[in-house]
């Protein structure tokens, strides 16, 4: 039984059949397609305003990519220290910046807390002998598979913006936080103040499709020219857009991310004296020391260490497909630990 | 009727197929996949020679990140001035490379001649304050719809490797130009002297798969960390090695370019007083004058403008799965000009 | 007797006096010191106009940071194909802008025709897959020992203009250039539509001395930035800013170069019948033959090779502490051949 | 009287007497001269090992071209964290390296602990997912003018060098250490374990001048490529080789530093109750309380704050030229508070 990762899942059936459904007839590439051209429409209606919207391959490159367009090279992107672009995407944000230097700042359970960055922007100089603070790059969920409120998210993006930085957020697994929080898309995106959003389809549902939200519009141009660029436009295009609209349009998004937290909070009642972080997306993170690990492993309970090899913790993610009896079995091993 | 492009065309069947062949059970993410680890055998099979390939979804990606590995930040790529990296990918080898430059060749039909390379090569210097020649990119089938024989091939790689360059071939339509020459793919890669190779599947039938083969296995490291850093490492592998392997094993390859070059040949013959290049692949380019090209557009035909606005030249591209009537059609208007 | 280039001069007596003047007393760094702080006065007046002017110790760094202002990593550059920037600094301007790609020019002894700019422009597309126009680089006096005429620069700049680009003039021999014409600073530099502008000192006297000048003054900021970044901001700046305001205020750059194109003008008489280009500054390039070359080097002169190894042409610059009888040797010499 | 840094500093006579004894002849250029060639042997002998020694011009330069030659563009550069390619040079190892990112460590007093790094070689994952460890940096004298011993330094090498990374040393203030430990160049850098070496002269007496030193020349090629594609190969480079030349034959690097140390020792006797550091090198760093600060400046005393605006800590540096009166007259000044 396999909680390694939500990337380890399947496509749903719908997206398949979304990319059956687009495979006809002769359409201009590049984007140029009426697929790829319907999504800006798709995303604005999902968060209520304006935006526009380009369908991406990796989560690696939707990050970038929209950290390209808010720094610099010689800017200071701050985030979370232990966020996806600070340790799993192998200097990602150095590569499609031309150089900008990460400010990684720490902060409980995966989360930045306001003061901390109020803090940290004011003593950052300004003069021309450090990097300039330009972006700040928030993770919702977040790594640990936490969640950010409304009003945190607007509190850490006011003192982003008073200091004349702009907001990233990394939504690889935005549908579960929408679903954790039962709010409206807009609350925790552009009326919190983001600019700029990756949104993830891939980890809860798609075979391959991010896409990079721009609330802010005056950066697009730029945009499109850095994706080009860097490989990222594609030429059949289609196939990455019906996914996305199926993903929207279906509804899939909410689908599925009710049911891998719906699953997840099920393991967290089951490992409730050994949660490391409160589990309030698809991840769950528990204490369980070497002997549990092993026990576990035994079982036929495939998941990744987390932290320190002698930390004894372990991190279980609950993937869209993830088969209904995996998560009761999952529960009864580690009630018996 | 489209003659814009072959990226304007589907996907086969065959390859929705095996997407859905591959939608079932948790795989591991990253690559290590079942599918995404049979691509080296099934690419050493299609070479005959031992080679590590890897996925990619653009061919931007893979003509950069091959050629990233090639060149230092302060090489020279040597590539005929109308090859794809030069014109059509934003400066992409800049970018992926550090900002290595292009030394651009001219070459008739798109192809360079051997002695142009060489004597661009004796020319180059090779002090400090020049950058340094560090690769060759050909393309095969070229830009302009003709095919380098394995004899030229041979010839410009080893002029290449007498002066230390290693070579990277753009075979964005290479099974085109092996149906063509009725060889084997060995013939005009590895024993021709390629080192790298972009590995094309979009253009000829997959929905968006391509691959970097590495007939020199020493810069296989440095290339997965390029290729994590660029966001060209999917999370899911699966689908698109899915694609590159039903492509290779399905001999898709095969019958697609079959099929679109004995139609480009069709279109040859109606205009073979037009022909600007030889038709060796699936691309006719033709001299129509501006009241050619009124006529055909009137005629309910679609393509693109070449060269300058004034020149009255015209590109047709066949693509797999232009509908067999389409090029009888055009055939009967470009005799009737 | 030594012609290989004016790099190989030594500084005037008035430079060390210079350095030796303000040798005095703490002064502030990075800049900030009284000489430095003179500048921007002292190119105002120079040039009769409000600039802002930087110190850097190389023409490579002043060119590189000076066209990173002006192009995005996306931009092209257009620049003839014997530039400097193209052949002579390792490809600098690929990696201070991050990737721009250089778009080469031919020209009849080093100068781009404004019909050849204005047809490149033209013909170059404005979509998503190219690079985008972004910067035109002219070089006064030219890499061939020619000069521009105001008017020449004037319709050159205005085609850039109307076709986005900002326009950067490497002056590495400006002096030999203003002297040659016996115009005013400001005839062929911002009122011949130039924005920025790298000022060259070293090779007319100087220690080792530049000045980036911003007749555009919004790109400072983010020149200043990019300076530091690439440890092109000294920190005793006093040593290069009392070098430039000696070769402006003591008029160095003047007398200087009125030697030096005289001299110059001397050799071209005596070798009038084997000049490649005419002589506008203080370089002079001859066809002398393999036979020549080994008689002239047989009598003690040194000198650079040109071109191709075969092609029998040579480089001769006059530096502005040539002593004075090497020139009437030298012309005796070529008068013999 | 100016305490603000060794930067504000005039050059030593000897350096100008130096380049006016270089200032003679024709010279070859770009580091072909009979000066530069002369860097090797000097710093061999300095260092009692065969090394290749580089001229450039600022310390930025020294560093960020030293490290991109031992990190790749995926490569982390482990760093304490208030280290001058931290928090002073702009970002310019991001920028050099072509974006390899900073893992920056805590450490008392300005050093890196040889466990603290340890610990991050063994927690860092060497999958492709994140950047590669790389190089370590470590400046000697420290930010916090404090001394690594020999000892300290070996064991850091050590370590760095079993994860496979190699090492780079700040040597900004080398001499300053050197003359605080009593001991020879080669044991606290090649026999300690450093690789490459920024060695700084420019705060201790010459004008511009700092070198790159290899002691594994593998690395060469490589940093020459690089330097030029940065701008910092000097056409006229003999006047730097003059002053580099002068610094290590005249002993001036001894003399200046013994007399910075002694005077900063004599500061730290009166500021004994306020040390924030050990005063090992020629900086002293001070706990005054705002009102302190006050009534220094009041007294005619200049220095920098250090930390939060808030936080009433200040920082003093004795320079070379520091007049003799300075000291005691600050001396007293912090006896009184």
């Amino acid at each position: 039984m396999r909680f390694f990762s939500d990337n380890t899942a399947t496509a749903c059936p719908e997206m398949l059949a979304a990319l059956a459904d687009v495979n006809r007839g002769l359409a201009r590439a590049y984007g140029d397609d009426e697929w790829t051209m319907r999504l800006d429409e798709a995303f604005s209606a999902f968060f209520g305003t304006p935006v526009r919207a380009f369908a991406v391959m990796t989560g690696t490159a939707a990050n970038s990519l929209g950290l390209a367009t808010l720094s610099p090279p010689y800017g200071a992107i701050f985030a979370h220290h232990e966020a996806h672009i600070a340790v799993d995407e192998c200097g990602a944000p150095g590569f499609f910046s031309g150089g900008a230097q990460l400010a990684l700042l720490p902060g409980e359970h995966g989360r930045i807390q306001p003061q901390t960055l109020a803090a940290a922007l004011d003593a950052h100089p300004r003069h021309l002998h450090t990097v300039q603070p330009a972006a700040l790059s928030l993770t919702q969920a977040t790594e640990l598979g936490t969640v950010y409120r409304a009003a945190e998210l607007t509190e850490l993006s006011a003192a982003a913006h008073r200091h004349g930085l702009r907001v990233h957020m990394d939504g690889a697994r935005l549908a579960n936080a929408l679903v954790f929080l039962g709010c409206q898309p807009a609350d925790i995106t552009w009326r919190a103040g983001i600019d700029v959003l990756s949104f993830g389809a891939t980890k809860n549902g798609a075979l391959t499709a991010e896409a990079v939200v721009f609330f802010d519009r005056s950066l697009v141009r730029d945009f499109e020219l850095r994706r080009k660029r860097a490989g990222h436009l594609l030429s059949k295009s289609r196939y990455v857009a019906a996914q996305l609209l199926a993903y929207l349009e279906g509804d899939l998004w909410r689908r599925n991310a009710e049911r891998t937290n719906r699953l997840a909070q099920q393991l967290a009642r089951a490992a409730a004296t050994r949660l490391l972080h409160p589990v309030e997306a698809n991840e769950v993170f528990v204490q369980l020391g070497d002997q549990g690990k092993a026990a576990l492993r035994q079982a036929g309970f495939e998941f990744y260490d987390w932290g320190a090899e002698t930390s004894g913790q372990a991190r279980f993610v609950v993937s869209w497909d993830q088969p209904e009896a995996d998560v009761p079995a999952l529960c009864a091993a580690l009630s018996k630990l």
